[in-house]
């Protein structure tokens, strides 16, 4: 069965990863981490700095669609270090209200994982967005 | 893009996220836990009682949006100590049954993660639905 | 709401677990490990071998529904290593690639957890996709 998948994909990894894939008014996004467009990592030991990163990553990949942060609907969040995450929660759920422009109306999930895929990493955020 | 989303929002953490979003016909929910309806961990060391009280959780979301568990397509487990749940795997799945009325029609995958949200928590579910 | 689902079940887990379901223009798929027909481990400590087989799952899967790995949208690996992936990327990627017949047009997030269902499997793989 054919479909019609619109697909983005940019940076170092573009060989190998679609940073988003659209079929009709879904689009499913890649996790996006703290690195930049060179894919070296940023603000490393930094949770919220990693936070902020990463939904710039986000809403660079939605643009690639003409879509923004307000289009997303799930976020899965998958972090090393749930404590810690927990003793910041003041400034990582700040930094998240910015990125979105106010608390975000999204469903979301939070995990301890035991590694990223680069070790400096401390999140990694899937979302799924409507356009 | 704008788009309209249909947003259930209550408990300790509704300033934060949302328990579960609908744009058409689907519905993502947040990860549901076991806790009560003040955020506080039920039947903790007990795995079963936490399925119980989790799926309690996903149905109460799925109310507010006049579903029902049997809307579920996709279910993602997250749980902390894999060998301990199968150990009781019986307990587990006849509480996941009686939750359902019946063994679910749904997609299912079953992951060990290294901490949820708070330190009692020994699984968290995360549903898609479709109504 | 009463919806519609098409519902695929076979092998040791049927009677607990769909292996896909779906609804509309959707599937949502188990996630898909490295087992044979009986459920019995395949390529115990090859991760090369164990993403083939895992794929080999997924398209059975698919191909119960009349699609194929091309609908494939997103997938998400859950593996117990992350640097023991990282050290074979090529070979792990060009399994992927081979299984797809060629690189894949999918979103692809990567995570690092402490347990699978067996304690042989190094990866499991969650599919989402279109149809």
């Amino acid at each position: 069965m054919a479909i019609e998948k619109q697909v983005v994909r940019y940076g170092p990894l573009k060989d190998f990863i679609a940073q988003g894939v659209r079929v009709g008014d879904t689009i499913h996004l890649s996790g996006q981490v703290s690195v930049d467009a060179a894919g070296a990592t940023v603000a490393a030991g930094d949770i919220v700095g990693q936070v902020r990163q990463a939904y710039a990553n986000v809403a660079e990949v939605l643009g690639h669609f003409g879509a923004t942060l307000s289009n997303v609907v799930s976020e899965t969040w998958f972090v090393t270090d749930v404590p810690g995450l927990n003793r910041q929660a003041r400034g990582v759920f700040t930094a998240r209200a910015e990125a979105f422009g106010g608390q975000p109306d999204t469903a979301q999930t939070l995990i301890g994982v035991s590694a990223l895929f680069q070790p400096d990493l401390m999140i990694e955020i899937q979302c799924v967005a409507r356009v």
